[in-house]
């Protein structure tokens, strides 16, 4: 099956679709040199089949006897390329009709159009990366964030699979050494080192749990911290959404000229990248809080890392049914609360309850800010949760939300820190780990039980499968299928 | 002002936005060099420095002492670059992570962000293309079809300014022999040569108008023939123009991998764009035909190269008004006129009026497709049009498409042959070719009269200013800023 996939020479389009100054279109396989040379003609008349490798040759790309554009082809031999296989680049103008007549006229002379990640799949069929690797190549063009980049590029650079291969050694070692206990099995003796191999075993499941407790953290910082905002309505969520995430918008547009589509509602704060979970629907009707498709809301609340309490400054009257209610649905123990005074600014400040309209004295609130964040923390208190931090801001005037900036970049310090260790960010990884924790398990109940050292071996092996299996040392198309399909075409 | 621009090192995203298997970050100036390299590790340790003009080098940006990404760099060097300054280009992966924190590092390391178009407009200051050749590089990306990629290349590879540098070679000519004349002007000599000066002026304005005149075609091919589909509402104009267009994507989404964002309302049949204006709102009330927003209907229909006019096969009472109100506001030795009887496949076949359903007789349709297709011949006769074509269709069943196709492609043979000479697309220099025709029109009519040489030559200045502000000889910050301004960013 390796075989068969590289007897075909590829081709698309590698950068994005759209208009700009420059596209690239890609072609790799055994044929990739001698097609591409035959559409194209250099300025000095070198052959691009004569061109060494790391080539860069200006030329005219030649469709039905006329010019169709003026490119830069950069030229890779087989095995310095990306996929290991004879490489072509096409730097041509950035037009989609361009590209797409330069694909056609690649696929006319002989190249089919590639498969999602299928270049990445040669590179990893050829022997230039790992399946860990190869994985990593995707969530590296889709990071977003410094530690999401980190994270991918630190897998992509084999740190995960050297961590996977240490422990597959240590494994290999173990079996070794029982099947050094069963060819003397006849003669009854149990080895001396038994103690030796727990000790071995119990580092390698010790290892292989630190990896797998790493998923969430590495989860988060692939997907997002998830943060939820609660309150009820009228308090100014949206508003407060809008706020943080309009100024990002605008970080992020400066930085890369345009518009970026879909930020969706996540945010970037120091690197970390934030995901806000809608949670509208909890609406305050008079005395009590009304919940509107309370489940859906309280499953939500559950999901996330911090939960961001909104109230009201204006409506003090709620304090108590808001924090209570809400307190009962979150886990203070694993999960941070941020608790935000919202329209602080409608206060009048400390020192004057009473305001003055068109000379007529009006007592507007009856309680100052300092009184309301007192009151606020009472009732923190009372409903047993211990907040990171309450905050008086006013989302519509921008008041207070750097402080909530910080407050959130602070609670995942961890996540700053943890960016350069290795960090399980994949769930299929993830899952492959706990199989093969599983099999641990059953190793290690075998070596303290009676159980025949062959079964305990079998299951040894069964634990280096799952590890194998996540740097593709055993894979089958389907995997491979599932892995490579998710790609963009053209990498 | 020239030097001005030199002096910086610009550096911009050169391919589009999005994600992708590539990017390319693009920097030039004379900095370009020791700037990347600042950023830049070879893999096997050349200095950038110290490489040769298209080399092609393998290594890491590094960023705050961490890998960023592993990249190939291209490097140019002045002047045989794209800017005619020292140039790189940096290939990275197609994250915008990457690519926006790689702009961030050349910009931290003295590099400007380029403005839209400044790498063109550094190529014409730089005398790599002039004015007319760098504005067909925006033409050139945006072009769709084969036709605007041939004129758009044409003018690139200086078709057009070719043309334009050999009328003004002539007028130059035409000046010298009036001053010549001139100089002997005391002598009250007239040269016997009036005659060639009027022959070699008339071949001028005879070029020049031409060039003047093919700006309809010129237009068409960049911006697509205008197409106005008219007719009663439920006549099935929606529907027709859904069944050309969503065959139109899927061909492009199939070709391009993705689906295209957005294509409007054009087509692109045999390498010709069809842009097809919206003129719903004719409503057909009883035995009258209303118009909503007539006026604006109807000045729709003016700009229409083709008006496609929709009846319906099932309503045969409308035609009469439909016809002969839509044909007042057409005009017919201009426009196209294509008439559709939609909905056909609703039409009994011709041999058979009445149709068995269960065993009982119904009498569906008073006339056999025939007898329409007659009706409307008549009321078309009647009112005065000579449609290129009457084409029975059904634009739910995908009847009949296919010959509308074939009927709108050959009614536009004419820019199917155009493409390959040259022709004027873009408005700013039809504007230049008029203001010049109309001072060589003052020039013929001085050399037919009395008015003194050295007003005439006058006027020849003019022209020559005015096909010399084309290609940029004469050219404004104010004129550069308008049409670079126009270009992506990283052109």
């Amino acid at each position: 099956m390796f075989q068969d996939l590289n007897i075909n020479t590829i081709c698309a389009l590698a950068t994005p679709q759209g208009s700009g100054a420059i596209a690239v279109v890609r072609i790799s396989g055994k044929d990739a040199i001698p097609i591409v040379s035959s559409i194209f003609k250099s300025k000095k008349g070198i052959k691009l089949e004569e061109a060494k490798g790391y080539s860069l040759l200006y030329g005219d790309i030649i469709k039905d006897g006329q010019l169709l554009d003026e490119v830069l082809v950069s030229l890779y031999r087989s095995p310095a390329s990306y996929t290991g296989e004879d490489c072509v680049e096409i730097s041509c103008h950035g037009s989609s009709y361009i590209t797409s007549q330069i694909v056609m006229l690649l696929l006319e002379n002989g190249a089919k159009l590639a498969e999602p990640g299928e270049f990445t799949k040669r590179a990893f069929m050829n022997g230039k990366m790992d399946l860990a690797q190869a994985e990593s190549v995707a969530d590296l063009i889709a990071s977003e964030t410094s530690s999401a980049h980190r994270v991918a590029m630190q897998q992509m650079k084999g740190g995960f699979s050297n961590e996977l291969k240490s422990m597959r050694e240590s494994l290999v070692d173990i079996v070794a050494l029982m099947e050094l206990e069963l060819d003397f099995s006849e003669e009854d003796v149990e080895f001396a080192d038994r103690s030796r191999l727990r000790s071995l075993l119990s580092d390698v499941i010790a290892h292989n749990e630190k990896l797998i407790s790493s998923f969430s953290l590495g989860n988060a910082i692939k997907n997002g911290v998830p943060v939820a905002i609660v309150g009820a309505t009228n308090t100014g969520k949206s508003t407060l959404l809008n706020a943080i995430l309009g100024e990002e918008r605008a970080i992020v547009s400066s930085i890369h000229g345009t518009t970026r589509d879909s930020i969706e509602d996540t945010i970037n704060l120091n690197g970390i990248l934030f995901r806000f979970i809608d949670t509208a629907g909890i609406r305050s009707t008079g005395e009590t809080i009304e919940m509107i498709g309370i489940e859906r809301t309280y499953s939500k609340i559950k999901q996330a890392s911090v939960v961001i309490m909104m109230l009201d400054a204006t409506r003090p009257e709620y304090f108590d049914d808001s924090i209570i209610n809400l307190s009962k649905r979150i886990d203070n123990s694993t999960q941070n609360v941020v608790v935000l005074l919202n329209k602080i600014d409608a206060i009048d400040s400390d020192e004057s309850l009473a305001v003055e309209e068109n000379g007529v004295a009006l007592k507007r609130h009856k309680y100052s800010k300092d009184e309301l964040l007192k009151m606020v923390d009472d009732v923190v208190k009372e409903a047993g949760l211990s907040p990171i931090a309450t905050i008086p801001i006013s989302a519509k005037s921008n008041l207070g939300l750097e402080t909530l900036r910080d407050v959130l970049v602070d609670s995942q310090k961890e996540l700053a820190y943890s960016a350069n260790r290795t960090l399980v960010t994949n769930l299929r990884h993830w899952e492959a780990l706990k199989d093969a924790n599983n099999a641990l398990y059953r190793v290690e109940d075998g070596l303290n039980t009676s159980i025949p050292t062959d079964l305990v071996a079998q299951d040894i092996r069964e634990a280096l499968y799952h590890l194998g299996s996540i740097v593709g040392e055993v894979s089958t198309d389907e995997i491979l299928g599932n892995i490579f399909g998710r790609f963009c075409i053209g990498k």
